[in-house]
């Protein structure tokens, strides 16, 4: 009855923002993503007969009651398919800042799904357990899979066709994302809550939507063709849609801080002079650079001289969400 | 055949972003706009049968033959409802930094127009006076009104009912714009070509000229009532729009740098800390806070405060563009 895992973070590419279904985390466009090895949870689920409610350890602490309540929603899912009654002890670690724009509801409920459907014993495919995944958040959805991944939209009431499948395993392509951490403290709006304001608010939501398909086709191609030009570009077009979006909310959600800009500048700026390197923003003020190997060192060394970066975190592509450790008893 | 004329320099607080027809500068969507006391451009226009070309002098040097021709095509305007054959000497100076994001073509045009104008011995009313500017640049025929005015887009393929009108005089209400000034370069990208490329790639535009209708019926009705809670609402959501259509170009149009989103961050914080105080931002990096008089110290000393920003110019509601020379001889 027990289990741990680990997943990876991943960065969206092709960017999700927006819920077709807000209770069965439905996303309203489909993603392309790239898992990082660097950025990883390690999560431990325990079904116990002795506890009277569910418990969450985070990072080495009690977690607060909205954190376990969260938890709690996702176990019920859980214990609804695998029949267990027991409440569960679940001690979940990042080795990154915790929800600065650095995906770590990604690692932490691909990682918690893994462990617990485990711990459940169930025996769930990939898809599968990517598909429970997604109820925790989106994005975790991805986590399950390394290397370039592709969340699709789907189109069932139930969600059963929104899952995540693999574009291209880790070994496939060198590619690197370089993190400056401009800022570890939370975001001043989650996700999901910003989400729904955009839906809610923004002249600009339709045009948002209507515009995912062609980039997922035209991101499958670049992958599929290793151009990383093109994979830039529509990484940084996605990012700034996705971006403007949040902006054009009423009230307008802002992420980024001042660094982001400068941030942004200097990666075109070396780009123009002629380094390979484009920029990804996610829900949060970090900027990230997309390049290959070999740009790596001037990268990270003009963006650790942007006044306000307060270090660099260099990602390879990452591996599947894996087990640690399982004692069925 | 010589006149001077003065008119200030204005800012959008309903933007206008887009044109509808490029030859005749006809907007996309009407805006609304504060003409500001503290900026202006002085214009002196001599028509000269002895000069074999028009003759531009800028800021006391002679301008670039770009500027030379932007204003040639101007002036063929004036001779050919005139009928005047000469080319003309033009001379004009602005009191503040050129194309950097301060309006400085819409006092320019605006000045220009009205000493073109009256050079030319042409008598036109206000509202045609709008209409000539308004070939200049779009922004330039607000300028020619003082206080709060309202562009129209109008829907006449001629252009005839694309004209500005006052909303408010001057006097009307004790409004102060206060322009943190970050950077006093030249934006990398011009507004005409800007609205280009959103209009060509960005899928947010049509939203955004959908949406204009309302912003700018809501505007009115908060000048007519003085609500200036409404009014910052109004100015923050239709300038967050129009910086969001600008980036979600293809390539993305930034016309932000890290002073502009501190500055953003720091107005909002002055705002949940009791300051009645809004931003603003045109196609450049300044930011602009819009408030009443009582806020205006408090809001230029926390402005002034910001690592990055050079100075504050404050601003009050400016007047009708005005002559200030006549020789008809």
């Amino acid at each position: 009855m027990k289990a741990k895992a680990r997943a990876h973070a991943n960065i969206a590419l092709i960017k999700y923002w927006g819920k077709r279904d807000r209770r069965l985390n439905l996303p309203a466009v489909g993603s392309i993503s790239l898992t990082l090895d660097a950025l990883y949870t390690i999560t431990s689920v325990q079904f116990d007969k002795n506890l009277s409610e569910d418990e969450l350890i985070l990072n080495g602490q009690m977690a607060a009651r909205r954190e376990t309540e969260r938890i709690t929603i996702f176990l019920n899912i859980v214990r609804h398919v695998s029949g267990i009654k027991h409440y569960a002890r679940v001690s979940s670690k990042n080795n990154f800042p915790t929800a600065a724009g650095l995906a770590s509801s990604a690692s932490a409920f691909a990682a918690l799904a893994l462990a617990a459907a485990t711990a459940a014993d169930l025996s769930l495919s990939k898809k599968e357990l990517s598909i429970l995944a997604r109820r925790g958040s989106g994005s975790a959805a991805r986590s399950v899979f390394g290397g370039l991944v592709e969340m699709k939209r789907g189109s069932a009431k139930n969600g059963r066709d929104a899952f995540a499948l693999q574009l291209a395993p880790p070994e496939y392509w060198d590619l690197r994302l370089l993190i400056a951490v401009t800022s570890e403290s939370q975001k001043p709006i989650g996700s999901t809550k910003g989400m729904q304001l955009s839906k809610q608010t923004s002249p600009y939501y339709r045009g948002w939507v209507d515009g995912a398909k062609k980039d997922l086709k035209e991101m499958r191609n670049a992958v599929i063709e290793k151009d990383i030009e093109k994979m830039g570009e529509l990484c940084e077009f996605s990012a700034l849609k996705m971006h403007a979006l949040a902006m054009s909310s009423n009230p307008g959600i802002i992420y980024w801080n001042g660094t982001t800009v400068e941030g942004i500048h200097t990666i075109r700026s070396l780009r123009q002079s002629g380094i390979p390197v484009w920029f990804t923003i996610d829900a949060g003020p970090q900027i990230k650079a997309l390049c290959l190997s070999d740009a790596v060192k001037t990268v990270s060394e003009t963006l650790q001289d942007i006044s306000g970066v307060k270090r660099i975190i260099e990602c390879r592509p990452g591996y599947d969400a894996s087990l640690m450790e399982h004692s069925p008893e």
